[in-house]
């Protein structure tokens, strides 16, 4: 059987470098599969909790999971995707047969959290090797190599003159962030809105909440650069929660009310706790931001029924991808949506250990890799 | 000015037997007020909250807020109730001015919120007195005595021929419970139901989830009769959450998937965890169970944005009284819900002291006070 050579950034274990590897995959997709020539990958947190072992991460395995490319091949029973379509990668993948997938919450997908979020394939297997060892592919995308092999559903159709390294951050980012707002949330325009932390999701979360009509958007951060860039993507009003009690601060912008939404996008326990605190009665706190295993947060259960506040998860945005990547690409495309500014670093993929202490130290955005 | 006697029980201060005492209230309503002379109360578990001491209780206090009754005096501005109508007490008054009454939720009403959970009329005053000395009525309602005057707002008219012992009930338990599942969590016909606790609320949650087409209602109680009495009222299996792991026993009668919804219906910690633990991925858990002050429960934020979990609270059902108390009566006038095995006690005023010991003592289902 024939194999492609894939040049990718992998994992070996929690707090070592990733290092630069030649593997190789096969040149044939199976049946329901998609092999993809990779344009670029985005750099996410969420692959920054892996290597740090703040989530139990198996090794080896390729790292990377907001890319975008070019179908180079298909499976035989692959329909909707033919060679040189540009594709975003879903991490996750959607059997389009179990309750969730059937009843539109493909993020919830049966085999996607059995498979892809154990980072295998729907048939319990690996794709890449290195020699006889094989390797995973970080949630079944493993966009830190300059091919992947994906299943079908993983790999979203989008229009050709989009740019490929913008489109990438709507693997990840972007969705996660706008689609809490929209869909998770189903925010109504004129509310009002705390968004926490203003990292990659965090400003989705802002641009988000004004595409959809909200009436004050209050950012909190502890960076003052960050928080300029939230006014930048829609924030009307910053807290700096080193120097202020986030929710006096809050309480103080929204007349004592609170606000209707708080959107946590860090992944920090008091920070989700006072996103809770700072809704309003019969106000929503989503829980966008991803926290390290085993973390636990307390919350005063009678303010919750007394007071009717809604706590409630958000994973991926509760996105459809098929229908939220085309979407908002139109939406960038129509000007509505900013992606250019996201991305504050293109980089090599040989510089990715770089871009993780970037974002170890909180500068930037996006550092986006460009293959 | 005349006054009316009233002959109450009166709050004199925590974990002291209630004292019967001859009181008096004007004869004359308020402009936006109406005397409602009380047929029946029932003795909640709201009302042990406070005469136990676990929430800051003001005494003398005239506790009671599930009633219902006749009108006997209207004020000047009250148009839509008359002498002679049959009226269901509701303990949250509506402004039905502020943005929460006028968004459908009065249960959240600001006006209500500043006054009658303080115990005080919408003036900041109270109504009763003992001589010289100021009575409070509890949520601006106080049943437990033979008159009550209310805001005009708080008292919901009802159909004649509906009996005005089992009306009281819908004035708490019932309203809170059936709500919960059709107003607070839009359960939809063929759920998979956990309802946990099967006092006074949680078989009215079992019977709002039987009503509404539920598929599954799993019941847990530590008590034997208790679990018989979630059969009675539509429960398809028990825990016996005494002798079982209450998350263990839900997977197993489930397939391990969860139920769609759990309703806590006690208020204790552990319980809202088990529940919040019990319920699928995607699922909702409702707190509608009142805790004591100050007790905080401790959940996985990682599991509710991973899983997209629900953990969100009810307060009375969030119910819109002068909707939901006529629809209730109905239903039950048509026999689609039961309010006649919810009494298991009819006492007179005198023996309210020996029906909190009963309900210490999780005998029997509602009390009811005749007058």
């Amino acid at each position: 059987m024939s194999t492609v050579d894939v040049r990718a950034a992998v994992f070996t274990g929690p707090n070592q470098p990733l290092e630069i590897q030649d593997l190789s995959i096969s040149a044939e997709p199976g049946a329901n599969e998609v092999l993809v020539k990779l344009a670029a990958s985005g750099v996410c947190h969420s692959d920054l909790h892996a290597l740090d072992g703040e989530w139990e991460t198996p090794a080896p395995m390729v790292l990377g999971h907001e890319g975008a490319g070019v179908v180079v091949a298909v499976g035989s029973e692959v329909r909707d995707l033919d060679i040189d379509d540009h594709v975003i990668l879903s991490w996750t993948p959607s059997c389009q047969k179990c309750e969730f997938c059937v009843s539109g919450r493909p993020v919830l997908c049966q085999l996607a959290n059995e498979t892809a979020y154990r980072h295998v394939f729907f048939d319990g297997k690996t794709r890449l090797s290195a020699g006889s060892q094989e390797v995973k592919s970080f949630l079944a995308v493993g966009s830190f190599g300059d091919h992947a092999m994906v299943p079908a559903s993983a790999a979203i159709k989008i229009r050709k003159d989009a740019p490929l390294a913008q489109a990438a951050l709507v693997g990840c980012a972007v969705t996660t962030g706008i689609g809490a707002v929209v869909n998770t949330a189903e925010m109504e325009p004129g509310s009002t809105v705390l968004v926490v932390g203003c990292g990659g999701v965090g400003l989705n979360v802002v641009q988000g909440a004004r595409l959809a009509g909200a009436r004050q958007i209050i950012v909190a951060d502890i960076s003052k650069d960050k928080l300029e860039l939230g006014r930048t993507f829609g924030a009307t009003h910053a807290i700096n929660s080193k120097e202020n009690d986030l929710v006096e601060a809050v309480l103080e912008l929204t007349g004592g009310r609170g606000v209707d939404y708080a959107f946590e996008a860090i992944g920090l326990p008091f920070t989700i706790e006072a996103c809770y605190e700072a809704v309003r009665r019969g106000g929503t706190a989503v829980v966008v931001g991803q926290v390290a295993d085993g973390v636990k947060i307390s919350i005063d259960p009678f303010v919750m029924s007394d007071q009717e506040k809604r706590l409630i998860g958000s994973n991926y945005g509760s996105s459809r991808q098929s229908i939220d990547f085309p979407k908002i690409i139109d939406l960038y495309m129509e000007g509505l949506v900013d992606l250019d500014s996201m991305i504050t670093d293109r980089i090599a993929l040989d510089d990715v250990n770089e871009a993780f202490d970037e974002m170890r130290q909180g500068r930037g955005i996006r550092s986006v890799i460009e293959y």
